[in-house]
């Protein structure tokens, strides 16, 4: 009775791991101070509650396969902000964008095709990959460089017969880099010229901070059946329980295809759809006052981040992570060290170890990602935790 | 730009495709029954929608991966009712049956793997099957027989080295078979002789009407390492909107090799887990009521059915589905006939054909499935209008 050999090579989420530690910490009455993960403190906006708790039929029955046509109406006047035509049929709702992904990859991919990605890369993405059996090719960046990555030399040299799509999370978790518009056109060029997919995830789409509008990469139409936008209401809105994601095409055959997908898990909830509509439908300017204030917060943690002796950190530009080297050989064992032995006036901090944002084991052993996901007071209070821990644990080891 | 071979093998969802002839026929004025889907017409309990109402929290933030701890404690308490006691480590919550289904196949199965499965088959096996490049190998029925599958050398010939697992869905869809105990008990010992896993689909639990009490594969222990059961509230609580599945096992390395996927893909809908919390909370005697519906309704749909000159069609045991042989060459052909030229009194009916339920496109042409899963005047008036359809159909042919 042997499992999937698929399923074996696979890696658990590697957040997950260190919560035993962390709940073991919070047991013995330490306060821990979760830098660690993208679950925003922003609130949901009351609308979606308020428009699932006017629900008022007898049975809660199956929503279309696609999605709720109300929905993807508002999902398309949204898109039209950046001058993103969609028709009815370029958009399927997913369960979450963790959906939309899995769709695109198995629409798209083969056991053996590569799937080129800058690292470090949103861990998840080489599950949902290796789900199909094709592989993740690393475009490799470092932390000197702010791990930009856009660089036609360097993405072109990892292109071969196999190389089935690019992709690109912009504005970027683990690494909160932002593409700039002539980034994303080199990017498209280079997708016709070697002809392949752009699956462009742009969940953290209006967190650029530096940027007057976010760009999608669906603006660009001479690629429009190239490009595969996967994306959510989770970050976007603070709405991660809803689970309500999009995937957006305009390539007719993906859609068709996808639908086939789309079709055999029938539908995503009901009451979700209902609430999500209201989100898609909120004002432009909702956007500027949440803006702003991920801005602060990504100025304060870079600003205290960058006193850290030691520490390699440039400063980000979106999403609302930030990644660093620090100065110790391996995070994992720092971050155990942090929520098992150290404490400051009984509080501790969590952040991710990065090497498992790596393909290969050996990389990233040495960088940390923070998410900025707290009040300005709270994020800096961890900060000044890992400072302090960072100096404890250099000084024993 | 090639999609990927695997996708472009996969067919559409039956069903789907009629729709556009039933809502031309709509459009036009007429009335449809639509005797062709799982959408039960019962109310849906209101405590699940009142849990819901009483949320408060300011954030919508993720549950855990695994689903939400009180909602897992509930599907353990419903488990107890028949015997099967599990742990919270032998329970995941997914996005319906549908991802359970998933979940359990890109856990055990590889490129080339076999999954035997009486056939017809619920269509979207073949979808969650193909996925993993493992194929479904039908064990072979007729209308004669109805649709009986549980012979120990009919189900013998067909295990080879390939053959991971046998797929069950007991209460069976589309066929409305119910196994016998001593039939499961014999399909627990091939599995052990055998070496495969059991994929109980046990969605339709309790809806096995000539049973005192509902079975399920987790009863039996000898094999308590072999069995995966997927589940859902949709049709038990008549909760499709919800989403709500659970995967459940209590073979430990499947269930830490499952969470992976689980973990990649975040969480299920934290708002449909708290409703659905209070529908496993609902007593035993709630299905009494609903049972007795179905009951009556199966057996009015099987008398009027039975009448039809040249059907061949058994009694069906379970679930909300009878499937029987018309006297036709093709039922395809016959429902959009339906669709497009019958009426009567400005009415016309919809079933599904059952040549998609079956591996080989040559077979199940002449059978069809009904759902009843409206109330009994309206099922019968829908049998009446497919009973003078076909009359009429004949003729003209």
């Amino acid at each position: 009775m042997k499992l999937s050999e698929r399923i074996l090579s696979m890696e658990h989420s590697p957040i997950e791991k260190y919560y035993v530690y962390a709940n073991r910490a919070k047991h013995a009455g330490r306060k821990v101070y979760h830098l660690n993960i993208g679950q925003p403190d922003i609130k949901t906006p009351p609308q979606f509650m308020k428009a699932i708790k006017a629900f008022e039929n007898d049975v809660l029955a199956y929503a279309p396969s696609e999605g709720s046509f109300d929905l993807i109406d508002s999902v398309r006047r949204y898109y039209k902000r950046f001058d993103v035509e969609l028709s009815r049929h370029n958009v399927i709702i997913t369960h979450g964008g963790s959906e939309a992904l899995t769709f695109a990859f198995q629409t798209i991919l083969d056991p053996g095709d590569e799937v080129i990605t800058p690292e470090p890369y949103y861990t998840n993405y080489a599950v949902f990959v290796g789900m199909t059996g094709a592989r993740l090719v690393p475009i490799e960046t470092t932390a000197e460089e702010g791990y930009r990555y856009a660089d036609r030399k360097r993405i072109e040299r990892l292109i071969t017969p196999k190389t089935k799509a690019l992709l690109i999370c912009n504005p970027g978790n683990p690494t909160g880099t932002v593409l700039a518009r002539s980034e994303m056109r080199m990017i498209c060029d280079l997708a016709k010229e070697h002809d392949f997919f752009i699956i462009a995830d742009e969940v953290y789409r209006e967190f650029a901070y530096d940027e007057d509008k976010a760009i999608s990469f669906g603006e660009f139409d001479d690629v429009s059946d190239r490009v595969i936008i996967t994306d959510s209401v989770s970050k976007r809105f603070s709405a991660c329980g809803a689970r309500i994601g999009t995937m957006v095409t305009r390539n007719d055959d993906i859609y068709e295809n996808t639908m086939k997908l789309a079709q055999a898990r029938l539908c995503c909830p009901t009451l979700d759809q209902i609430g999500a509509r209201t989100l898609y439908d909120l004002p432009e300017d909702f956007f500027d006052e949440i803006k702003e204030e991920y801005k602060n917060r990504r100025d304060a943690a870079y600003k205290a981040l960058s006193s850290i002796k030691g520490i390699v950190c440039k400063k980000p530009k979106g999403a609302f992570y930030i990644t660093c080297k620090l100065p110790v050989e391996d995070t994992d064992d720092f971050l155990v060290w942090m929520l098992t032995e150290f404490e400051d006036r009984g509080e501790t901090a969590m952040f991710a170890p990065v090497d498992n944002f790596y393909i290969s084991s050996s990389k990233g052993k040495n960088e940390i990602r923070i998410a900025y996901i707290l009040n300005e007071k709270d994020l800096l209070r961890g900060i000044e935790l890992i400072e302090k821990g960072l100096n404890e644990y250099r000084r024993r080891k």
